[in-house]
């Protein structure tokens, strides 16, 4: 899904972490983190089975193979898969399952859906513990002209302040942090040392167009069967802003993806192609009748869904739910968010932490974009035969994809717009994970342990697909997890840090020795 | 003004014209008017100072010349002047002047005006009668992608069952009927005889762009003055369907052509840029607002206007227009023209004949295009900073332009949409010329030479820019005339016919004698 999954929002000024947290209130925040670093404990495995000269063999082969595990996210980026374009669907499928090979999987499998093949493999490190990794080897489609680097040739660059980084499309978005967490275990490997879990992996091509096979992938009985053994999933992520400060999110909102398509030739009115635009003395546009049917779908400001039955389970925010906000609200600056999202007012000009409490639980029905008739410069003078209104709609728990689409479709019918079409193209459900699940824990642990106090927020007002994990019938704890920083996604000149320029935020080497620690704590984490 | 002018809809079998008067209609009346075509009086100028040999002579001469005539036309189709695209306006107005100067004009002068030149010129032929010609050198954009002939090349094509063709961009809108009656006056020149009546020419740039200067040529002293000698102005077009059919129009709508603009940056709600969607749930939608504004400016089922003060000056069909339309519907096939439109039903279900009274005198206002935000394939989840609606609005008399913006602009402020910024592309006022006028005699007259029976609508549904010369200060009789077909206005493979396959329909040389008839008839018609 486009720009919702957490990661890209955590990495990405220009959207939701950014707007939460802008960089002045990441210096606030990161200033708290270091006055009470002093109190932090270690992470349990530094302090146990896990001993300082263990994880110093993992950094050295790190280091020694710091070149090779740039080659590898260079070669990757060179060869984008895009689900949207049915590009190179097959060649990145293969791979991905390359790459899992090279980083010690068996049983690696391509998991055939209906739409493109989804990964399967399994690393038994003969551990106690298993975790479920997610992946995607998709990308986001792009435009080179609007690069300053090309998109595939994935350039080593110097970003002033920043570091050195890798522009290229989906060097964040997700190569670059899913690559760094292959050099930790190939790092791991070569240093001759073991697993400290065993992993289950899946991966879809399918993420950028909102998940819609992946639920086949994770419901084959097989995998299934192999990740009901997991203790949690997680997937790599570059979670630092340029401050090096990190946000956990625990859960997310669920989404719909949908065009209303209002066309003549459903409809029965209007023409079924574009008319010439005199006609509209006596005959019907599927315009006005798709402004018309909108018209009805939100209260007069166009901001509350006024869909009957749309909201009806959506939860509100607990009291606990209430506290994490009211302390970001505290940590974070108001004007700072304002600003870098282009924003000057709140809807019905809350405060600042309702503002943050609306962005946690509020369901939504958002225009994502208009099309109809001609969409040129200037004017031409059509009656279109067809208009196009591109919705996203996003749930709370404990809403569900199913019953909002349901719901969008009856209220259409009963004001009189049943003609026009509902195409869904993606969604899911919410997806929730307990604040004391130990993969939370594990996360926060090593965020602590880097002298990180990260922000945790109830949920995140993005989506991603943990609801096939969280959901029945796995009920897995899901999160998301790495120290490292990017931003770009979907955007032009998408980038991976690999060198920092800030000893608080970790290159791509710093980025692959927390995963190493956060396997490690996933192991002893309860 | 694209698709909008009289001699574009009469030519187009998908748009106007063809839309009232689809080809099997016009066989039926084509039938009607062969079996009255022996009542019909010769034109005047063939009975009396205009011996038959005098036109023999000048036909001979059009035969003659007519791979000259067709050169000139594909030479001019060669060099396409787009307002649009400010691509080769001088060329275009360059190449006008020197066209005029070979049909023996002088004073061949180009216009300044704000935008693109305007071209003058003067033909003195010590006749009692001058008219004005009104010419467009400018053509709609194209994109060679769609043709099967580049537009460019102006190829001579058989097209069965209509004939040898010319195709190109501005074959028939409006360099082919232009240059046609530049072929008929060079024609009478090298025959050596003198034209019936003087000439005043104009000709604009922008046309396609909705003639947004071309008051500045035809106000400017000089030319005012030259025009306000004149009895009457006209257009070359090409009037013929398929069948041969001819409707003449008394006038046109008005049109307005403005964009409505929603964005963040204007309103001080909202994101002054796209955003991520998430934000929805806290942040104003630039969209929704659009869609709201919109939803009040005509009914619910979005047929009839209720902009306050919008039509208030529309004045109802007379008496003898109801006669008209009345023996329009008598003659016309509703099913075919529903057909060619792709249109099952009327707006409220009316009858053919309403539905010819309402596209006769319905004000609108019309969607042509919705564009906001995420326009590609699938879906993307930003909040749009901005949206807008490309509207056409339509006017009848005593409604102008000015007063239709005036009192779309006073509406969205009085309710509550005046952040939403009105962007007036082009328009202008209706224009109508009386049944009486002695330049409708002489189209009339002429035609029914021919055994053809017009048809007689009160106005075209359409637009084209008659109002600069019907209106104040000049009051002249406007009309578009010439025999001839071609069709694909604005389309691709727009095509001019040169030599037809079917005798009641008239090639290029045929067309070229028509307006050597329609000159010595516009000398003598009262």
């Amino acid at each position: 899904m486009s720009d919702d999954r957490i990661n890209k929002s955590a990495e990405e000024p220009s959207v939701e972490t950014a707007e939460l947290f802008p960089p002045s209130d990441r210096r606030v925040f990161l200033q708290g983190a270091a006055a009470t670093a002093a109190a932090l404990t270690l992470p349990s495995w530094t302090r146990a089975a896990s001993p300082a000269g263990d994880l110093d063999g993992i950094r050295a082969e790190i280091d020694k193979r710091h070149d090779e595990a740039v080659k590898r996210l260079q070669d990757w980026i060179h060869e984008p898969a895009i689900a949207a374009e049915n590009r190179n669907m097959n060649e990145g499928c293969t791979h991905m399952m390359e790459l899992l090979r090279e980083a010690g999987f068996s049983g690696v499998t391509k998991v055939p859906t209906d739409g493109h093949p989804g990964v399967f493999a399994t690393l038994d490190a003969g551990a106690p513990r298993t975790y479920a990794l997610y992946f995607m080897y998709d990308v986001k489609q792009f435009d080179p002209a609007e690069w300053s680097s090309p998109p595939l040739d994935a350039a080593l660059i110097d970003r002033p302040g920043v570091g050195k980084v890798i522009v290229g499309r989906g060097a964040v978005n997700q190569k670059g942090p899913e690559a760094t967490l292959l050099a930790a275990l190939n790092a791991i490997r070569s240093a001759g040392r073991k697993l400290p879990v065993n992993l289950v992996f899946v991966a879809e091509g399918e993420e950028e167009i909102a998940s819609p096979h992946f639920h086949q992938v994770v419901h084959r009985p097989d995998i299934a069967a192999a990740l009901g053994k997991c203790n949690g999933v997680y997937m790599p992520y570059a979670s630092q802003g340029l401050g090096g400060d990190v946000t956990v999110f625990l859960g997310a909102k669920g989404v719909v993806e949908l065009e209303l398509i209002s066309s003549g030739e459903k409809w029965g009115r209007g023409p079924r192609k574009d008319l010439h635009s005199s006609n509209k003395a006596r005959v019907d546009s599927p315009a006005w009748h798709l402004v018309e049917a909108l018209a009805t779908l939100v209260s007069p400001d166009g901001n509350d869904p006024v869909v009957e039955g749309f909201a009806a389970k959506a939860r509100p925010l607990s009291d606990s739910d209430k506290k994490l906000i009211a302390d970001a609200a505290r940590r974070l600056n108001e004007a700072d968010a304002k600003k870098s999202m282009g924003v000057e007012r709140w809807i019905h000009d809350v405060s600042w932490q309702e503002s943050l409490e609306m962005l946690n639980s509020r369901p939504t029905i958002n225009i994502e974009g208009l099309v109809g008739g001609y969409t040129g410069p200037g004017g031409k003078t059509v009656l279109p035969g067809r208009a196009v209104a591109k919705i996203d709609m996003r749930l709370v728990p404990d809403m569900t994809a199913a019953e909002a689409i349901a719901a969008l479709k009856a209220h259409l019918v009963k004001k009189g717009f049943g003609d026009i079409e509902v195409k869904v193209s993606g969604g899911y459900d919410p997806t929730t994970t307990a604040a004391d699940a130990a993969i939370i824990h594990a996360e926060l642990a090593v965020y602590k342990s880097h002298g990180i106090d990260p922000i945790v927020m109830p949920r995140l007002a993005g989506s991603w697909p943990g609801c096939v994990f969280t959901g029945a019938p796995l009920h897995l704890p899901a999160g998301h997890f790495g120290l490292g920083h990017g931003n770009g996604a979907h955007a032009p000149d998408e980038y991976y840090l690999i060198e920092s320029a800030n000893p608080k935020v970790q290159g791509m080497d710093g980025a692959a020795l927390s995963h190493v620690e956060f396997l490690h704590e996933l192991a002893r984490a309860t």
